[in-house]
């Protein structure tokens, strides 16, 4: 999807149904030289509810800054909520770990082999395990340190240590809830991966917790993370089938590959604008 | 699987572990003239643990119930409890349906087809929107309907239509929950279709809840029913990915498709002697 | 999707690329009175590709005629093919078998229960066997033998009796090779079930072949017909995992719910038109 | 499964059917004090057939000698072939590689975290791009580089490395064909990747043929190596669902998934001793 002389854009809008909404945004684009590549929308009720759209389209350099001013003004007319971005400018993402690697390695294999086009400003843990591999891929490691009486400073540690440096943050496997302090901070922009098929399993041990009920899959959800513990809206989610030779320490160790194969595929779409909120539910423009 | 001039049998064995068990139970198999053609077996720990077996094999037809003697004393000094059956002998199955179709076509088709090898003396309902498709095949169907205050009677004169008539029951859709004098008539022989991947959705309108939730997989689950709703030792589950374009509608259309075949799944190891229960759990020998 | 006072529609179209194009159609819906509700589109090359797109939209009955007049001028200037059609006018489909009757089965189930929503105006087969089945659904079944000599003859009555009464046709499992002559009329009208995950076993016994070359899955493909024996575009394929105790007749049974799953599905998508054919691919707009 | 005092043995068994078999083997097991942990086994008939067996069990290790000993006899009488592991004595597995690293860093994360208990003595590959990051874990990399002309001594080269050093290989997307000279020293011991859904797609670019099929699911293939290419008995297979969407490049890449999952898991059993070749087909004990 490289474009030569022009730069690939993604347009994401969000606003109250309204007739002919879709003619006017692909109209408005054309005006501004904008050839659409690709157009998704969702509706819950078409006369209604509310509207979704991603637009991904070529458009000259030099005009995006323009497109950008005028959007304002359209915006104002539909009470659109929006998102641009362009191919150009990589989003920034910051993982959090603790001290189990596999999804984090899953992440930096991806991002070295550009699968995940973003780029990686720092690392953060509560534990200083993971230090060494991650900084042999030339990427900050910074290990704060972590217990009841000292979540509130390291938070603020982690705050600064983010601040203006990151556009979204991935908890994978990272073992400490946030505070909602924390994620005010990131509305919408933390995604975490819970090691069950939400909402089967909320809270901790869930892969024990599946061995004692007995069931026959397993599962992993990739979320956006809220106040409410395992109860963001749902990205991605799969599951593996077990039967009953697996102890609960098997379903761990089988659990681990859909865990990262999950949060990949959830990060791949947070990170291509597919994914769209509303509510407690999310849209997904595959 | 037929045997000229055999009979194909089939043995189920739990007992606690000992040492020897496994070859205790061959040699007294070949010293019976019994030739084994599948063995499968599992334990919940090789030395104190609780140890499971399900060996399929051809006897002769005579000698059959000189093994079956010899059987209780075998079992006496492992303390096992064992289940024989054998081809010779289809397995007799009640089914129990509300207004849904579904489910109930689908174990007519594989029952039809012999894929799924069993008898169906009869099917019950607290409706009687099915009756005239059930006869069209040959199959009585008793129209038993019930209120709140006649549920004891309904479930008597249900349970007088049963007897001596059937080995298990299968809850195809059927939306009543059963009491726990009923279930204990049929203690690990009734199969329930739910509507959920459980623990996920335990309850009423797990569709509704589904897509209220933004689960991205739907799920069903099939279960032996026990006094507890939904928490019976499951026996199959499986799911079908979804999207944010479902209606809650579309999600009980969709979910059709994995019920029956979650269902019928469930009966066709069932009816096979390949399901062990553990507790709350069950050991499957595929 | 029912709507009140209106009548919902579904255009396709296929055209060289072309600036522009897509603010042109929603423009001309727009100035129609049309409330676009679904639009889906694909490109093979942004540039100089060929565009395909889906819309769906609400229309008050009494503009449609003028909105399908004005459609043909629009065509010209873009080289648009283009398909209309309205939910209140049903799609009608033929079926064929042969004696198999689990996608017959499955198709009519789905019928019933108006989750694939058609008329059935006739069974035809080369066999009486499922004469009576089809029959008691209200369905006209028409037995037309065919040996060699007679195909000829078989397949100008079968267009006979299909002329001006069907939209489109589906092979469940009809065992017979369709002679370019009768495929000419049914131009990516017709769509047949390949018990196999083609490219894999092209042609005859699929399920011998799979179990011969002891693979993992087996599979199922449901295509358009076309001159070259499973060789058209493909609408959906899906597999099934086995084992080695499958038999070569195990395979076939297991095959049959794959197959049924996949033919069905395909069905959806060709009644909702969300099936685009370019050259030997398709196009799905799920 | 780890045992204290005992020593955890695999013992696979291949021979013609004959009655008492299996009796005969568990007698001679506790004769020799071992505890049974797990049996496997399957017939290709129960009469006539191949008789396939795993047993899995712990024993003493001053009693293992024994054991093997007395089993040569046993062996004799049914005309066995048998293979005999322990669990203390790790497998060792070479990695053949050539640029691509998805399926090589995926051995060696599993191989890190003991997901996979084997011991890595060398890599080798035709490319030197791989030697940095294979040396970083302290694996022994060997780049041999290979024209048609030097084939034959880079072959000899490979083997006079291997040799007394290693169980099996892994061809981790090697692209190279092996000479059956080659082969002939690891008869059933070379395990590769086919990135394609066999025999879907043999030989090269499978992903632009699959793109240009227009197929909806794409697979991979791990198998035996065998002199007819991706001819071999195959050991695991598995398949992504992709759409229209999807160019050749992302096929490429979404495969790699696929790829890298099914060689770990076939190399997961082949290294717990799970399969059993039977001419061109696998018997896989899960």
């Amino acid at each position: 999807m490289e474009t030569e002389n022009g730069s690939s854009a993604t347009l994401l809008i969000t606003c109250p149904e309204k007739p002919g909404i879709i003619s006017t945004v692909t109209n408005f684009l054309t005006e501004h030289i904008a050839n659409i590549i690709d157009i998704d929308q969702h509706t819950t009720d078409p006369r209604t509810g509310i509207f979704f759209m991603r637009i991904e389209f070529d458009v000259e350099s030099q005009t995006i800054q323009k497109l950008e001013q005028d959007l304002h003004e359209l915006a104002k007319d539909y009470s659109m909520e929006w998102w641009l971005s362009t191919k150009e400018k990589r989003k920034r993402m910051a993982i959090f770990v603790s001290k189990a690697d596999h999804c984090l390695m899953e992440l930096i294999w991806r991002w070295k082999t550009n699968e995940i086009p973003v780029d990686i400003p720092l690392v953060i843990s509560n534990h200083a395990d993971l230090k060494e591999v991650v900084e042999s891929y030339g990427i900050p490691y910074y290990h704060i340190p972590l217990t009841k009486d000292t979540k509130e400073n390291a938070e603020q540690k982690a705050l600064e240590l983010l601040k203006g440096k990151v556009d979204f943050i991935v908890l994978a496997r990272y073992m400490q809830i946030l505070s909602p302090k924390f994620i005010s901070n990131y509305h919408n922009k933390i995604i975490n991966i819970h090691h069950s098929f939400l909402p089967a399993f909320v809270g901790a041990n869930p892969y024990v917790r599946a061995y004692n009920r007995g069931v026959k899959l397993i599962g992993a959800t990739a979320h956006y993370v809220t106040n409410d513990l395992d109860e963001g809206p749902i990205i991605e989610q799969d599951v593996q089938r077990i039967n009953h030779q697996y102890t609960a320490e098997d379903l761990k160790v089988a659990g681990r590959h859909v865990e990262r194969r999950v949060l990949a595929q959830a990060v791949s779409w947070h990170v291509e604008d597919k994914v769209l909120v509303h509510g407690n539910k999310t849209i997904i423009f595959q």
